[in-house]
């Protein structure tokens, strides 16, 4: 695997495709450029997800993350983007993405987008957990 | 867009319509007057919103906040006016409007505020994130 | 309004009757005697409450809080008293009081108690946070 | 009342049987001895519950505590038997006790037990509140 | 029992199989190897469980999770696998495994597996408790 | 020893009085009225001393903070009263009193007062200790 | 008085001027305009000082912030003029006065200010506490 | 070593005489008994040492506290004999120690005391921590 | 000024010259290369200074910051050229640079360097502030 | 550079030998074993020092660690030979070690080394830093 960002993120067979398990990720080193002013932005990436027939290679994860770094994006768009690729790329049976970016003018913004199979029917045993949102601590105030 | 107080909210098209998504905004810098004592008022507004046509524009928001600057508002009354405003403005699918205040006699007091538009269903991957109300910490004891 | 305490807890016409929203009241100064000793007792009182006709006046809430200064109390059934006058003055929809106590021979006490107005039924969007406990955390351990 | 170890658990009648309320009672000075090695182990004992005809009274509680303090039992042990004694003294409506003890060979043990009066049903008001376990914060990682 | 590293779990009998009671265990101990660098990797690893006819003597699980110090795994699986293990020795009514990794390249994991007997229906005071996912706290932004 | 308020602070032989060691104290209960409207004010008082001859008797101290429950006494005036009647009554080598009062208009007020007796030199082991203040954490912002 | 902004400090005499004690005060209800795009800034200001003939009225202190709403400053230039505006009031022994300003553009800028009346030598018991900055937490990172 | 409660404090050879170097032992399962009350008291006893011949062996360190479960003590006079008790078996060149009392009556109490060996000079890299008092974060307020 | 990232470190005026005061700056959005891998590292910048003639201007050291965004930089020498480059264009009396890295390889650097004019003699009130480091809190553990 | 644990510390040449600049790193996972039961031991190891001719090459310090990972050692022994291993290799002008080790028998230690060039005078600028020792939190209580 090179060490140069990247748009295509690896997979590796899940090892456990029996069971609804879930996987959460934290990137605290996200960053892109504001498209208005060209200025650097800085997020937290958070993904928990329950894998369908592959898993994330977290290395591909962090090159994935890096190829944002010289691309112009808004909030609410990078956040779906970021969900649209990990769909495409692992399959997942659900997940979720959440984009928390550093204070601008005094405030602060958080997107959360999901993703759930059509096909497929959580486990009694995830059900409930997928719908209760892992929403990070308020930082304000 | 200029800089100054305006009580116009001013939205951009929701780029990617076709989700159920959530966005939260924590805005620590609310400031409006007492109407009985005329003196100062301190509050953060949190916001959390599923887009529907529109999502807000930021440094319009934070303009919006700046024209309560000089006018009088009771807590339970101007949360609920924004809550209002806000609907008007991007006619959103979900919203949640907090207004935790300053303590005043000794007593914290927060309002929160909840609108649905009737016509919508919501999807169920956010159904249950949006009757989990998104309270703040607690601050006094 | 006097400055004086007083058992009497004044209201003001709710200004947004049309909707269920909630407004959270925290009350770090409350103080009586025990009932046992005659020595003071400390607590934080925690309102939640969904106004019906009218919301609490917040100076006429403190004077009624200071009331109990001289007054022997146990702590399960303040909390209720407490209850039982915020809705014999308010009439709200639905109430939350959670009395919070000081640490007494080595022993953390917290009461809670509930009232919902036999007549109304909640708003969707209030339903799941009238259920969820608006527990402080724990002190000890 | 004396001011002896005891494993009495004295009552007094509720002053507000005609409610669903909850009472949550944290005691962090619960020690007893290992049973294996005959060592002093140390733990918080948690309470929470909805009173039947009884309260307990809480200087009777915390001799009840005191009781254990040359006896030898195991974690999943006590907690229960704890449980149980408070059933019988008390009969409350429900009664959750969770036993927090300290590390032991670089391991955390917590225990929760949950009662509930067969012939009992939850006023609404109170039904989501018991489901939810009362869990202390995690102490390790 | 030895005191040395043993994939043997050993158990002792439940002392309350009549309760549907719940046991949480905290391991921040937990080291193996990267299968692809060889170099060590850390964890806390988290166990929640009812108790079947067996609970699990916290000794040996000490010496269970030494097992793992010179092995190499990945993270999704080596959390499944400790879930399996656990489920054969000490069968449990259910079962809740959550490895939390230490940082690596900037990124924290975290996965969390649940096993439930199929053919146990849980008692309905812990019903919510189990579906409700028992995550560490977030530990980067 | 009575059980009502006092302004009598009772005094033990200190145990230890051929060494320079130091007694910290803290008592979150402390209440008293406001001299300009007459209400209730609140309190933290913090003390930390080296004994002299005397040590001071914990119970006596509850009462006598108990016997400005229903006088009037401004913020900086009463915390240099409460180290006066310290000195008269416990004779100490050093003395620090801190009232870390609850907010009143939006601010918060500590004071800080402390005592050398003139005729004595501390220990060089406690001499760096009592220069560094022991200021509470701060609580706004 | 008037409950209206001023720039005039009022001040009472100092009950207790044979003692060097000090008095802190946090107000984080400070909010001026940025001299360059007129948008609201928002601080907290810390003050601590030894009172020298005279202390100062809190409620003064608080009309005395208000002042500063309408009015255009930079960060480094207004903590020196509150500096400076205090001691001409007030005449105190020592005075630190600390503005933290909340982020603009990234940033988190912290002020520290102090003044020493040149004529008075500080009494031992207080030199090290003057010197000891008490700076507040940092808040990034 | 056995495994009951012994005044004996073991001790080891230190393996590093010719370095000035620093040790912290905590303790937070200490418990003795009131001696007015006969009831329970519970403290966390901290200990700060530069060794000096010896340095104290853990597992008999635990077994000394132990020691003191059904004993009476008063909370000065412990801390300072637990002081003494320390220097004559191990002779340590300084030592510190601290004991952290539970709340009683509302009042939090904890007990320094210092020993330093008269005919040793610290190395300056340590005399500095030396007189910075390891003083636990407070409790109450 | 631009919005570009520069070299160029823009200074203002000194608005009070004639008094040693403190500015504190936190930067939590640093980012570089490294130089050995050539993947993204990130830091939060920490400065604290006496200004001499000039105050540095914000805007312009973000766009200082951003200039290294895609540069190569080792940890301990990038902290150094900052207060190298602050040094030369603010001519400070005195300079503290921390830069807090990123967890790497499960390792956490910090590096702290300072600076002070030598014909320049701290004013005594602000002295003991300029020795006494600015770290920030430790992060693992 | 190997990728296996090694005894063998690199170094590089100090970018900035002119500076007296002080380097924190924390590392969080050290492991031993314990030589008296083989048990695994548990550690965070922290360093801070000012470098001399060479800084400590990173990598190179985390096999360095490793190295102790199927190794015997007491923890006032191997904090101070991780000391001396450090100044051998790294010829630091100043070095402080703490070795903060996990839990054992309810009993936290931690031990803190500090190494000083006898032919090195600590610039002003960093000589007060120096003799703060970098304690990390207290743990237990
Ligand atoms: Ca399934
Ligand atoms: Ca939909
Ligand atoms: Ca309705
Ligand atoms: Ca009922
Ligand atoms: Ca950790
Ligand atoms: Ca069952
Ligand atoms: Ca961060
Ligand atoms: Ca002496
Ligand atoms: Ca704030
Ligand atoms: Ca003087
Ligand atoms: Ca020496
Ligand atoms: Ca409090
Ligand atoms: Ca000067
Ligand atoms: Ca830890
Ligand atoms: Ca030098
Ligand atoms: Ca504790």
């Amino acid at each position: 695997m090179s060490t140069k960002p990247s748009k295509e993120l690896e997979v590796v067979p899940n090892p456990h495709p029996d069971r609804d398990y879930e996987v959460r990720i934290e990137c605290p080193e996200f960053t892109a450029l504001c498209p208005k002013t060209g200025q650097p932005d800085f997020a937290v990436i958070y993904f928990r997800y329950i894998p369908g027939p592959w898993i994330v290679e977290l290395k591909s994860l962090k090159l994935y993350l890096w190829s944002f770094r010289d691309e112009g994006h808004f909030h609410e768009d990078v956040t779906n983007r970021i969900l649209k690729d990990f769909v495409t790329a692992a399959q997942p049976r659900w997940l979720e993405v959440i984009g928390e970016f550093n204070v601008r003018g005094g405030i602060y913004t958080t997107v959360r987008a999901v993703y759930q199979d059509p096909g497929w029917t959580p486990d009694p045993s995830v059900a409930q957990s997928l719908v209760a949102p892992a929403w990070p601590r308020r930082r304000s105030g």
